[in-house]
This record gives structure tokens, C-alpha cells and sequence, in this order.
């Protein structure tokens, strides 16, 4: 048995050379099944079948979202049951299998995590093959470098946001977003992109006092026309 | 006249589907000649060549390294020769130019500065196009996500690596790191790779205090093998 992870980038314009090959060489590709987000798993689909692997579509158990103020139980929780599902596939159908990642597994995925468990439980070689992420893409479309020259960047979530900005931080990625308080950060800048690479991609940048309405306007245009959206920011202090 | 940043990945094996787009519609492809690496002008030339743009080296002026305090200032100035070199052979050649940016442009890359300049001077359409870049490929090599469950990571430099752990970061990014200093930070965990993704690649991992030998050695064997190093590290304080 063999795992490969596979970053696929933000869409099938973002499959490298060598994410392809690793493909090519599986029997079959995994990818959570979210429910939600038809478009997404439909996009893993077109990948797998671009590179002649058949597409096995685990679905993702339920994340216990009761108790905000237990975001590491709730994420261990949702972890392992991801796990057991997918050892289940795994012990069934052997080979060589692909998991496809979205974006890239170093930032804000789970799947590193839960092959190195599968591992230890099934005994097999497995890789790591980078993708394009959310933070790059975002920059390339509003053409910017994610940091002052020779300055920091801090990559963090939203539900982090207060905290590192409290600490001190002026230039922030902020990640799994799924509201983002910018109350007090009126004289910030902001580049933000929702859905991209995607057909309902939306792109707002600004003054933050200026952008609110057109970001939540991009937002909900992203939402209404995907059925979901995921967004990525850089939020930066004014000089 | 157009331009297109590309980001090229580290190496072939990383053009993705879009920045092979991107170079076939190109009459030909910017690449700064740093004069010390041969391996990197010629692994961009194979990249021109194989998605059939020529290759148009520019000499990259010499970068002033005499005052260690006016890193801003230094930068600055080797900034505008580089716009101006550039300008030169865009005024010359006229039509749609690739600018080749090995890993990702928006992470400590001067490229997306300087063509802004130059869409000022001399107006144009440009773009930008992602690509893999080193960290990514740092943490696909080790198998490892780049940040703690839902923590952050702060991407920094060398140059201001003691500041930030002063400042209270706990998992950085290093990059740009000409030598690292490690005092004190023996009990920290390491994740290094130097010329990833070329022949001379090497990693290190552990804690440091017990890899400090191994770092040194690898950095000499990839300087030995290319004529040249670049090395990104991930540093994290221990729980």
C-alpha cells in the first residue's frame, strides 16, 4: 500500500507537473465529501478523471461546532472520525491511493495529520507533493508581495485575528474565515478574495473603513452563487 | 506590449497548467543572471525552451552588501537598477515578456515591485501567476504542516529572526538566511532544506541542539554541489 498526498491547488489550472505524475501512478484518489460544496468535489472529480484515477468520495463526518470555546477537542474529535473512515477504505481497497488536498496540505489541512496516523495503523510509504494555496493565489490576483520588503508576514485564522493583532502584528494572512470582525481596524488595509480560483471567485481590496460593504457584498455574491464560500485576507496596519 | 509574472515552483516538475499558458503566449522570457548560480539560469533556459519562449538573460546588478544597517536602503538601490536594466530590454523588445520568478512571487521576491514600477514607465497590461514556493516544498518534504492545530505561523527572515522570538513568536518560517544564528534555541525543533527541489537538495531535522553539525554539513554539500545555497527553515519552540 501506498499514499500519496497531492496538493491540488486552488483548481485543475493549478496541477503541477509532478502532482500529475503522482496521479497517474494511483489506483484511486480520496477526497472528503463535504456535502456542501458540490462544486468542489466536482472539481476533484474532473482532476481524477483528467489523470486516470477513479475518484472515491469519503463523506466527511460532522464537526461538532457547539462549543466555540473548544476549538482544539471539537477539531481532535472531527479528526479522528475522519481518520476511522478513511482506514476503513484504505483496509478495503489496498494499492496505491491519492488523497487530493485543496490549495496545499502545509497550511490549514488536515490531511498530513491523518495520513501520519493512517500510517502507523496500516504501514505504508506515503509522500507529501505541494499546491498552489489560498495566500498565493490571493496575492498573484491583487499582484502584491504578502509583506513589506524584509518585514514578517503572520499567517493566522480569523478566530486568532484579535489576539495577534493585540501582540503587535501589522501584517496578517487570516485563514478560515467564516465571519471576520474588522471593528477598530478602520485605517487598515485589506486584500481579500473569496472562492478563488473558482467560477465564483470575488476579489475586494481597500481601506477597510472604505470596503465593508463591498465585502460583505462579495461575500454573499461568492455564497449565493457556489453554494458556499471560503475566504482569505491580508490585512495590513497602516505605516 | 504585456508582461506576466510567472511563478515557476522550484524547479520544472512545479509549472503548473497556467504558467505553462502563460509561457506559451509569450514571445519571450525575462530571467535576472545572478552570475554565481548556472544551475538556476539554466534551469529557467529549460523552462523557456520547453514551453518555446526564448530566454533573455538580464545581468542583475551588483546588490551593495557594505552596510549591514541599511539593509532598506541597499535594497532600494539595487531595486532601481534591476527596473532600469529591465526597462531597457522591455523598450528594445517590445510584445509579451515573461518575468521567470523561481518559487513564488509574493514570498521576498522583488519581481512584482519592479514590474509595477515599469507598467508606470512605460504602460502595459501584467498579471501574476503563482507558483510552489520554498516553504511549501519544506514542509512537503518533511511531511509536516507548517503551524500547530488552528495556531499560527509567522513567516519572517533570518535578519529578523531574534527580534520576532523576542517579540514572542514560537513557529517561524526563516527565510533569505545567508548563515542562521542558533544560540539559545537549542532545545527548539528544526525543519531545514537547502536548494530544494534542484540536484543539490538536502534536509536536516531535529531538535536543535543535536543537529547543529548535520545543518552546518548540509549547507556545505548543497554550496559544494551547486556553486550556490538558498535555505528555508522552520523553527518551533517546544511545547
Amino acid at each position: 500500500m501506498r499514499i500519496r498526498v497531492v496538493g491540488v491547488g486552488m483548481g485543475p489550472q493549478h496541477v503541477t507537473p509532478e502532482a500529475a505524475d503522482a496521479l497517474r501512478s494511483c489506483d484511486y484518489v480520496i477526497a472528503a465529501d463535504k456535502g456542501s460544496s458540490d462544486e468542489l468535489l466536482s472539481l476533484r472529480r474532473a482532476i481524477a478523471d483528467e489523470y486516470g484515477a477513479s475518484l472515491v468520495a469519503v463523506p466527511d463526518p460532522p464537526r461538532d461546532r457547539a462549543d466555540p470555546d473548544d476549538y482544539p477537542g471539537a477539531v481532535r474529535d472531527w479528526h479522528e472520525a475522519r481518520v476511522a473512515a478513511y482506514e476503513t477504505v484504505l483496509r478495503e481497497r489496498g494499492g496505491t491511493a491519492a488523497f487530493l488536498v485543496w490549495g496545499d496540505p502545509s497550511l490549514y489541512d488536515s490531511t498530513i495529520r491523518i495520513v501520519s496516523e493512517l500510517a502507523e495503523r496500516l504501514s505504508f510509504e506515503w509522500d507529501v507533493l505541494p499546491g498552489i494555496s489560498a495566500p498565493q493565489l490571493l496575492a498573484a490576483r491583487h499582484r502584491i508581495v504578502l509583506h513589506g520588503v524584509g518585514q514578517p508576514v503572520h499567517v493566522t485564522t480569523a478566530r486568532r485575528l484579535r489576539d495577534d493583532i493585540a501582540a503587535g502584528q501589522t501584517n496578517l494572512v487570516v485563514m478560515l474565515s467564516r465571519s471576520l470582525d474588522l471593528t477598530g481596524l478602520e485605517d487598515w488595509s485589506i486584500w481579500s478574495g473569496a472562492n478563488l480560483g473558482t467560477s465564483s471567485e470575488e476579489l475586494v481590496s481597500g481601506r477597510v473603513g472604505d470596503v465593508l460593504d463591498s465585502l460583505e457584498c462579495a461575500r454573499a455574491r461568492a455564497r449565493e452563487s457556489a453554494g458556499w464560500v471560503m475566504d482569505v485576507h491580508l490585512l495590513r496596519a497602516p505605516s
